[in-house]
């Protein structure tokens, strides 16, 4: 480590108190201290009850990094209307779930079809002594397993979920000794894991317990770890759309209705067999999912991260798919989510309770329709937009409001500033001297 | 659709005033609309100017969505040392990557490696003329499609980028008529998909024109789509750790350093062997990456595409690797990602431009180090847990922390809470219980 760097370790950062954590950051690493914390604490909620509460829900946080919220009305999902709420950063979005929920509105709206809601976790373990034993004790130690479990799952029994079933999977052809016990369970309207992971923790000890004593060996096995899966392809939701291809209209007088339907399901059909397009079509899908997700307090890593593993059983491809049979158009889209609407920071944060009440208080299964069909509107739009005017003007106009608002034009600057750069590339340092030269002319 | 919600539904809903969006939606979705307005209202930032920025980074925006805005000090990548702004609603993953970056900043730090930093795109398209035709013509297509981009290229050459090949791809064995022009790019310290983009745009339209000529007919050629590719394989960055084994030492005094090493390097092949293990593997790597990425003002949907597909290649597996070798433990995370320190949000997000300002303002390679070793370094202290104490422990200390916060317990209905609540499930509903009961003791 460079001397000068040895000025720019810590010791005890976390026992900080958060003004003298933002003070030595400040002064470390930024030439204007005293402005970085007049900029960080604006950002405070006004609230000091209510910033503890935001600043509980992680770690040597310093201030809140704030995220546009907003609203996309007019989504007619299986018969009932929602004004979804969405949280992200990246411009268009929202725009282009709004449009595609007003298109399908008067279309029939989005279906979807709640495939099961059925969650995993896992018990990884070596097993050293002979595999046969544990072949036939596992029915008796899956009814152990469960039964050391039974006050930890009573109040999730009482909710009408619990644990499901307990699998053993031989990996030795692998691994050498590798065996997992993957559990399944129901967890209601709760994401569970919490539920989950203490469940498997118990497993864990129990399972060490029970395969010592029929084996006569503490070495017997050795339990690696107990976790949850991500990865839940039984927890999955279908949502669709359909429509004659007569009433897909003519967007934006581009191209007519037939042509549009075809040129559209190319599309589908070229994500479906090329990862490098595949990856690209499915992060337009999670550009809506994970708006709605952040929104609702739910945890977009484990929703990415479930959805692209399933996308990847096979050769990566496409999450959505499409269909054109007897004049009828039908898009869809089928993927696996976990999410919660009770627990975790769904009633904690303040937003995300206020989304879900927007949403009038959905449950699970709802709410992964809801968060589905907004998957299948953005690809809809993105597509769509893909295949007929190209997203180029679009997203360059919003990029230059952006910069021109940053800059503090007028609106003759900005007036002048569209029309200069309607036929070029926008990027911040050319609206800037756009601009100044604009100023300069005045001056 | 039911009587009742014709009067959820709205129109012209994008061109409203923000108070009258919010009011719509107040009115029309809750029982308590005056408290839902002030409640949203008092997330706006004190200053019009600044809040008309953030709004303007997404569309029907109503209000900020605060996300924690914490700090990962001591991580010592490449012998510098950073202090890492992290953007994450999940509690334990801030605290793990900080204490992850404390061990190994006195075993030598992080290292990195950019493999290439190569972005890609893709001009779709179908031609219905003789296959041989195009064969044959496409070294001077790309000639003239390059050409053709002269003008739009001329700034990104300038800044030592540009486009770097074009190749064709026949995908007639999978679609018929079906072939691709994949596009490379360098797009130096941008993300660089505004370039790209505009780019392809003209090839497309470029291609359109040139397909034409050479077949001397208008219908040769249909392009479906022109698009940047999120799975960008070579623009990648390996992060790694090493150090011998007896300096792994003792964590929380659960086991010796080979035990834990050989424990350790075990959890890294399960992963690399079960795709149920590698999601929820994968998914801890990207509670550190997608914190930085977010608080940088890049694009985490992106990311997380890249290299979830990446990690698909063959059998979806895990993106870090261990090693264990004459006494030196080596542990390794190999991951593309796209990322810009200019361009789109960095410099417009207030808080992301001062989190760049903290990381003292990195270009487009060094980010991507920094970005890895907290993937790695998350992916650490999670394995670490795992094979060790277990996560549930301290995941359950940190939630029945948020829920007193929440609840407004005094410090010591905690202490009580803390002393109840350690062998059972905490869930919001039984802390309640739990502090109503102790509230109705004293009363």
């Amino acid at each position: 480590m460079a001397e000068k760097d040895k000025t720019k370790t810590i010791s005890g950062f976390s026992s900080m108190r958060k003004r003298d954590k933002i003070k030595w950051m400040a002064k470390t690493f930024f030439t204007d201290p005293e402005a970085v914390m007049r900029e960080l604490m604006s950002y405070w909620h006004s609230s000091d009850e209510q910033q503890k509460i935001l600043d509980g829900f992680s770690e040597n946080t310093v201030s809140n990094f704030p995220m546009p919220f907003g609203l996309a009305p007019n989504f007619l999902i299986n018969g009932k209307t929602y004004c979804v709420p969405m949280v992200i950063e990246e411009s268009s979005v929202v725009a282009a779930a709004s449009s595609a929920a007003k298109f399908w509105m008067t279309r029939g709206g989005f279906k979807t079809e709640i495939i099961d809601t059925k969650k995993l976790g896992q018990v990884h373990f070596l097993w050293f002594a002979d595999k046969q034993i544990l072949t036939d004790h596992f029915q008796s130690i899956k009814e152990k397993l469960i039964e050391d479990c039974s006050d930890i799952s009573a109040n999730m029994n009482n909710r009408g979920g619990g644990i499901l079933d307990l699998e053993l999977i031989d990996f030795t052809d692998k691994k050498e000794n590798y065996f997992q016990i993957r559990a399944s369970f129901e967890t209601c309207d709760s994401m569970g894991a919490n539920f989950i992971n203490t469940c498997l923790e118990q497993f864990a000890k129990s399972l060490y317990e029970y395969g010592t004593n029929i084996t006569g060996d503490a070495n017997a096995l050795e339990v690696n770890m107990s976790i949850l899966s991500n990865y839940t392809p039984e927890c999955r939701v279908i949502a669709s759309v359909e429509c004659n291809i007569e009433d897909l209209g003519n967007f934006k007088g581009s191209m007519e209705a037939h042509t549009f339907a075809r040129r559209f399901r190319d599309a589908i059909e070229i994500a479906e067999i090329d990862p490098y397009r595949a990856a690209t079509h499915n992060k337009g899908i999670y550009n809506g999912i994970d708006a709605v997700v952040l929104a609702t307090g739910n945890d977009f890593r484990a929703i990415e991260a479930c959805g692209h593993t399933y996308a990847a059983e096979g050769q990566y491809s496409s999450l959505s798919h499409c269909k054109i049979e007897k004049g009828i158009f039908k898009f869809w889209l089928d993927i696996p989510m976990a999410v919660g609407t009770v627990g975790g920071l769904t009633s904690l944060h303040p937003i995300a309770k206020r989304s879900l009440e927007l949403l009038e208080n959905p449950g699970a299964k709802e709410l992964m329709s809801i968060i589905a069909a907004v998957g299948l509107a953005q690809n809809f739009a993105a597509v769509r937009s893909l295949v007929t005017t190209g997203i180029q003007e679009g997203h360059m106009k919003m990029h230059l409001k952006n910069i021109l608002n940053h800059l503090q034009a007028t609106d003759t600057e900005s007036e002048q500033a569209f029309s200069h750069f309607n036929d070029k590339i926008v990027s911040f340092n050319a609206v800037r001297e756009f601009l100044q030269k604009t100023r300069d002319v005045k001056v």
